[in-house]
Formats: C-alpha cells, structure tokens, sequence
C-alpha cells in the first residue's frame, strides 16, 4: 500500500459499521485508520501514546474534561497521551485517525464498543 | 496545541512560500506540516523513514522510479523509506505531510531548496 495513491471516498465506501476503525495506511509504525462516527462512544484514554483525528467528512465533537471541541471537516485534533475525551457525532461524520500501530479504539478495557484490531481495506 | 482543534485554512492564510513546511501539531515525536506545493521540487529520498502526503486542496504529482502518481484533494501517499521522489504541481495545491520530528525536506544533502527545520504556525 506504499508508493500508490489512496483515495478516502472509495476506502469509506467499504465502511458499513460506526466506532470501527479500518487501517488504510502504514508510516513506519504508525497506521491511519477511516472510522465512520455516529451518536455517543465512550469516555476512555490511551496511556502510552497521542490521537490524532483528521474530519474528513461532517462534524465530531470529542469532550475533554468539562469543554466540548467542535471539528469541522478540514479541522484536525490530537489527543494527548492520557487524556480521557468521549467523542461523539449528530449525524454520522466521517474520521481519519492516526496513532501506532496496536492501539486499541477504547482504550482498555475491552468492552463492548472494543473493535478489532489491524483491519485492512 | 494538543486537545484543541486546527483548522487546515486558517494555518495555510500564514503561508506564503511554496515546498516551505510549516509544523501545525505534533503526535508523540511526529509532525503534521503544511506545505503549498507549485512547479518542481528535486528528486530526492529520507533514508530513515517513510513520509505521508495528504492533498488538502489541489492536485499533485509525484514521480517515482518511472511512475507518476496523481494525488487530488481527499487522497493521500506514504512514500515509503529510503525512495526517491520528486513532488511537483501545476497550480498551487496544499498538502499536509506528517512524518518523524527532524526530517529534511530535501533529504540530504542541504541544497537551495531545504526549508528550515520545525518552524510553526
């Protein structure tokens, strides 16, 4: 997947489900993921490592302690190692994440929401 | 800059140079950077990473070996490590580049077009 172009409308086409992010892309150890967004995730945290959200499509919003960040498409946000945030979405708004390979979407642990690891499409 | 969100237009109003990344977040020790690409950039390669290039607006091209790869708006390339490339565009388009924290965007060695190192906006 490396040296070729990759275009996000045709990779979220094959994206039915909410809160399960599809890996697309490898940098080194990192990996950029699609997710489609849609009502509430939960609060959660990543210890050992940053998040970064790219709003490719609609709007997100992610709460982080008492203060709501509104991301528009175009807008971008990293999520500082540690740091609880609860994303949400009104209407269904289309992501892409980027962070090392391994991470798991809700931080631990493993609940319902929990999708599985290193998907491709 | 972390837990706020960036808006993508508003950095690039800051921009007037072209193949000049400016850093806008980091994630762990890797930068996002944006760049306006117009005409030529030289051929060149990063021999200790892969680079992502992300078309915010615009279309650019990049040849590889003996190759060329369109990359329009939404649609994005990790070149892998140690390849050479060499970016161009017709008209003016804007990018964000995420790779390591230090990469030369020429490579090596220094040439007329190395921009200075972690410069933000």
């Amino acid at each position: 997947m490396k040296n070729k172009k990759i275009n996000f409308k045709e990779k979220f086409i094959k994206i039915s489900d909410y809160w399960s992010p599809k890996v697309i892309a490898e940098l080194n150890d990192y990996q950029f993921k699609l997710s489609k967004f849609k009502n509430e995730f939960i609060t959660h945290n990543h210890q050992d490592t940053d998040e970064a959200f790219i709003v490719i499509e609609g709007t997100i919003y992610i709460q982080i302690d008492n203060t709501i960040q509104t991301i528009n498409t175009g807008e971008m946000i990293i999520i500082s190692k540690g740091k609880y945030h609860k994303p949400f979405a009104k209407k269904e708004a289309k992501v892409l994440i980027i962070e090392p390979r391994g991470v798991i979407n809700t931080g631990t642990p493993i609940v319902d929401l929990t999708a599985a690891n290193d998907v491709w499409i």
